[in-house]
């Protein structure tokens, strides 16, 4: 059995960054649905959520380093949902995340759930950057940095 | 074994309605928190959900016939969460549930996720009745009727 | 505005322990189920899990703390889950469960998903004591003497 | 915007089939740990999950039309656990399937959580055929026909 050989093959969903915009492709599972026969509400900001660790790792911010270190961790402050259309089983959504602000201790983004290319739901979210204990806190400077250059990016 | 001597002394979590306000238990475990130590974000939006799936069956709405019925369900159209602080394993949480505005085919609902008294979270949620197919459509007579009355209690 | 009254008349899901069974309720919601109509098989772990984590409160064992006391933690090392009948949305369930092997560092419970008296799903499950390495570790000795004593009560 | 060309890049986590055994990618996300910092234990029966679905559309059978014409769905009817070792933050898995037994109404299916060819947890599980109303029925006989080739491959 040759493992490494395999994991030539095999990647997990992996997002990209086009300009100033990320991109990332989320599957819905039988585990997103409801009886209503559609995706749950909730679990759209998990899909962003998703979106938004694939994102920081691309820009290399390392959350699990950070987090263990105990430097401290992003944690949504806001997050302001429209739904536009279902999602449903089986379908290849993509997340798009656009940066809008970008603060000492915060970043702004807007990220949208679409499926060929229409949208199906939006997502304002206000992250904030936390100490161990939750408070509020400056994000390190190679990670706003990081942003940064994201945000400045050519559309 | 006596199941239904039992069940006079066991029940699950159960909201109560006083004057205009809908007031629900939430305990916080496990399957709430992620490993910074405090309540995932998207769990909100559930415990939100399980509150107003309480209040409108105190109101004498019946949302599984009226699924299995075809006659349609309440879909979340836009959910604008502010997160203050956070929630954590153990916490007994209390969600409280008032109207804001009653349309023809949607619900709008501020609820705030509380712990002994302070708001950790607040939700204002606009909820839609769709068809099976998830296109909007008019609420049945009797639910309106039932909201109607909920919003207009005394404070 | 008194939420301490209010207080006296909410409570969150709470089981009860009758010779050597624990019994605790859990409702389905909305966010339980999948667009086959029924609970999502995965859900059962999480009412089972709730069900544990009130039996260990109810014994006298606070998990939180012992987490924040960098002690250790209760994680699960078997689960054999066997489904016999669908739960649906609103059901009102009673989890059971009995003690059926202590050790030193950890515990074999049989749990039942129950509604109405009848049986709807099983799980025979070993949770093992982790310090926070994840390293099995000898579980407190007042946690275990908690667990004899609810192994040990009349049936 | 031309998300036509940006869907080229882009593919969610995508299983491959190796002889008699599928390979299917998962990362953990922050929504899958708990603040016991390793993965929720009920998670691993999503991923498993989401590998059997990737599986099932790779060797032609389509779940979602199924669904929606009426014909029925794959239930878990048993599923056994094994947790050998956790799952963390950002690691990248692979899950391993491998068929066991095909009868006329359901599939036995030996899963195995992997990190980096190692081991993290194994699930056997028993999945049958229902139909919309939940009772045992043949799986149709392409589904029967599909799986029995995957079965017979080489290893």
């Amino acid at each position: 059995m040759q493992h490494s050989a395999m994991k030539t093959h095999l990647q997990p969903a992996c997002g990209i960054i086009e300009g100033s915009r990320h991109l990332f492709p989320v599957r819905v599972y039988y585990e997103d649905t409801d009886l209503s026969g559609i995706a749950y509400h909730a679990n759209y900001l998990k899909w962003c959520e998703r979106a938004r660790s694939d994102l920081v790792r691309l820009i290399g911010i390392d959350q699990r380093a950070a987090i263990e270190e105990g430097l401290g961790s992003y944690a949504v402050a806001e997050a302001n949902l429209r739904y536009l259309r279902p999602a449903r089983l089986d379908d290849d959504l993509v997340i798009e995340t656009e940066g809008t602000e970008l603060r000492a201790a915060s970043v702004r983004l807007l990220q949208r759930v679409t499926l060929a290319g229409e949208v199906l739901a939006e997502l304002a979210v206000r992250v904030g950057f936390v100490s161990p204990e939750g408070r509020p806190r400056r994000q390190p400077d190679e990670w706003r940095a990081a942003f940064e250059e994201f945000f400045a990016k050519e559309k």
